[in-house]
């Protein structure tokens, strides 16, 4: 029997599933994989209110200090999130020659690199499978799954609280406000749920896939992010006449030499694997040479699925704990500096575009001037039906188009008269 | 850059694959990783038939003994199918020292507990990523993923020929027949096709799946095998009429300590995701604890994606090599000696039954009097239109009840007087 002994940082949800899980299954994994996991100490700034009941032959403290310089533990369990102090734990966890298993996609998506490079001069791994999809194994998965092919694009509906909104939008005709108010209810939004509805959360865990996907480390300012909160119920209607379902979705594409990254909602064929995901459901859609599309999907949210997570980065540094090996692929401190980023200005995509327009001869011909002034081809044109309403919706579908155009036509058409309000413009994607 | 030599025994479709990945990504995988792959000798029956251009410095042969005695090579990639002479190759190359990458599900599905205690006496690995949905990462996914979790069920789409003659007689109206000859005429299908459309290849797969999952090497011979070649048309337009989607399925669940596995002609509900994966295409669904089900799909078959499942294997293997690291959790020789097979009398499962029936008056109760004697409750009963035909179709959804009943319920209305040809029986699965 294989003897490792873990501290654990940040007794939250997910610490506190992480030793639920080790718990439970600690005869499962002695009896399959000859592995003990001795969890020795936990710490958690207010730890006197949250463990109620002892856990066997664990300490409890409130200095993290004391975890990294025990020559007992093995590895470190990071899961207090945010940046600071986790960096310090981690860099310093590293020093002492530990391994560290993180959850923290902000800590690893703004300081990924210098981290590797700080494990790899110390002789160990960073862990880091829950910090994206939770449990569901996308880090795995890209790092050796695929590993060796060539990743050409890749689609992620990487954010619960924003899929549970737009599905309960969908579905059920709510506005944006009622889903959200639904989503706290049912606990898959946190109470300050900014970082989930404004993309930042997808943003950070997109710019881990880049580096995992195409080798190159990005930074998280370098990754265009709008979030859901804009979405009308009505674009959502007129969307699906239109054969289309709107996610919130992180897209990264590589071409040649360049990489575009983004984060927003953005309208994909019903038909789709990924517009079929619903609920706090997590996806991911990658387009690999030559290997073809792969497609993965799971509960990318919650304590027992980040938990899930965790114990797999265990297990996989307890096999080899003891030897020499460097056996994690998730840990190259590679980037590939001939990559440079296309930035948004310049990416082409499609647009679902709505605009609110006095109903009278002539409006079409300068809406379709404008789009045409910019080279904005329009692929269809409908008109919605109306009862004398003095406005009318004009939905168009355009044909790719550079987005700087795009916005300086958007513009141009919200100074026209005849339009009464901010056009809607909503990408969209065919993965 | 670490340098690691491979000998290659098989030349097919599979080893010419992995020759032009290794050609066409090494600068890629040399940048990327810091390994060189170096291909010193190729071994096939026919080398010299197959071979009409020289690959750089690599040496040809029809003895695999050469590749396996030679002390520079490091990894034998064994790619020729087939229990023999594979096993002698296996075998002799981990006495050698040497690692092993293989494709062969016959083997490693009849085999592979024993292979895996040789490698383990040798302290080396057998990595096996392509014998199960090709490329698409399964194995990495169940040993690597979510280990830890508890699999409670699976339920895959494993034979792409199968999956394209069902897909062809879905949306084409194809009779079986016709199916086969187009998945022959575009390549889906092998010349002798007898081991995909009677569902031996599923579940060579299957038999491997369950070990991982589940933690217990069982016989194929324990498997309930049934293949495609029996279904109608008309039952495909009844299921689809009724929400099913036909597909071969391969599947296992856990009831406490019983396992089930099977693989058959199955209807699933419209709705759910492995009911839209179609023509070729491989996906697998996993019911865990605690994580939760679990998403998996893509091009499980084809040259190009079986040498990326190859590729992967080497480059797991090539990241330890040198190390005295044990790290492939796929490789643990573990037996769960208290789990056992729950045989396919005693295995509950819905069924959609079709009956052609005499269209007069107490035939419905002779048909439901019989099953309501072998103790089956009826779902559903539809009996469809016609138009003055002698008999009529008469389909049924059961509740669940246990194949041996079943069984024997098909033969009594078989003998009925009013029924007309050989009961069609369908198992029915919601995942």
């Amino acid at each position: 029997m294989k003897k490792i002994t873990l501290g654990l940082v940040g007794f939250g949800t997910v610490g506190s599933g992480v030793v639920k899980f080790l718990q439970d299954r600690r005869s499962f994994i002695r009896d399959r994989f000859g592995i003990d996991f001795f969890l020795k100490s936990i710490c958690d700034r207010s730890i006197d209110k949250k463990i109620n009941k002892t856990i066997e032959k664990c300490s409890l403290t409130t200095q993290w200090e004391e975890l990294v310089k025990d020559p007992m533990i093995d590895v470190i369990v990071e899961l207090i999130g945010g940046v600071n102090p986790a960096k310090e734990i981690v860099v310093n966890a590293l020093r002492k020659k530990k391994h560290v298993v993180t959850a923290n996609k902000e800590l690893i998506a703004s300081l990924g690199q210098k981290l590797f490079e700080e494990a790899h001069q110390n002789g160990r791994n960073i862990y880091y499978e829950s910090s994206v999809m939770a449990g569901v194994p996308i880090i795995r998965t890209l790092t050796e799954g695929i590993v060796g092919n060539r990743v050409k694009g890749l689609y992620g509906i990487i954010n619960g609280t924003c899929n549970y909104i737009l599905t309960e939008m969908t579905d059920k005709g709510y506005s944006f406000e009622h889903a959200l108010a639904d989503a706290k209810n049912y606990g898959y939004a946190e109470s300050d749920p900014t970082l989930d509805i404004n993309g930042m959360d997808a943003t950070y865990k997109l710019a881990i896939l880049v580096n995992l996907a195409m080798g190159k480390f990005i930074s998280v300012k370098d990754i265009h992010t709008e979030g859901i909160a804009h979405i009308a119920h009505d674009d959502i209607e007129h969307a699906e006449s239109l054969g289309l379902n709107i996610k919130l979705l992180a897209i990264a594409k590589q071409h040649g030499q360049e990489i575009e990254a983004r984060v927003h909602p953005t309208l994909i064929p019903k038909d789709h694997p990924l517009a079929i995901i619903d609920g706090v459901d997590n996806a991911i859609f990658v387009e690999t040479d030559p290997l073809g599309d792969i497609f993965l999907a799971g509960q990318g949210a919650g304590k027992m699925s980040a938990a899930s997570g965790v114990i797999s980065d265990l297990l996989n540094i307890a096999v080899n704990e003891g030897s020499d090996a460097r056996s994690n692929l998730a840990n190259l401190a590679h980037d590939t500096a001939d990559l440079r980023m296309r930035m948004i200005d310049d990416i082409m995509t499609k647009f679902y575009i709505r605009i609110m327009a006095i109903d009278k001869p002539g409006v079409l011909s300068q809406i379709t001037g404008i789009l045409g002034q910019h080279e904005i081809g329009i692929n269809s044109f409908t008109q919605k039906a109306h009862n004398r309403a003095s406005t009318v919706p004009v939905i168009m579908l355009t044909e790719p188009a550079p987005e700087k155009k795009v916005r300086l036509a958007l513009e141009q058409l919200h100074k026209l008269p005849v339009v009464k309000s901010k056009p809607v413009a909503i990408r969209m994607e065919n993965p």
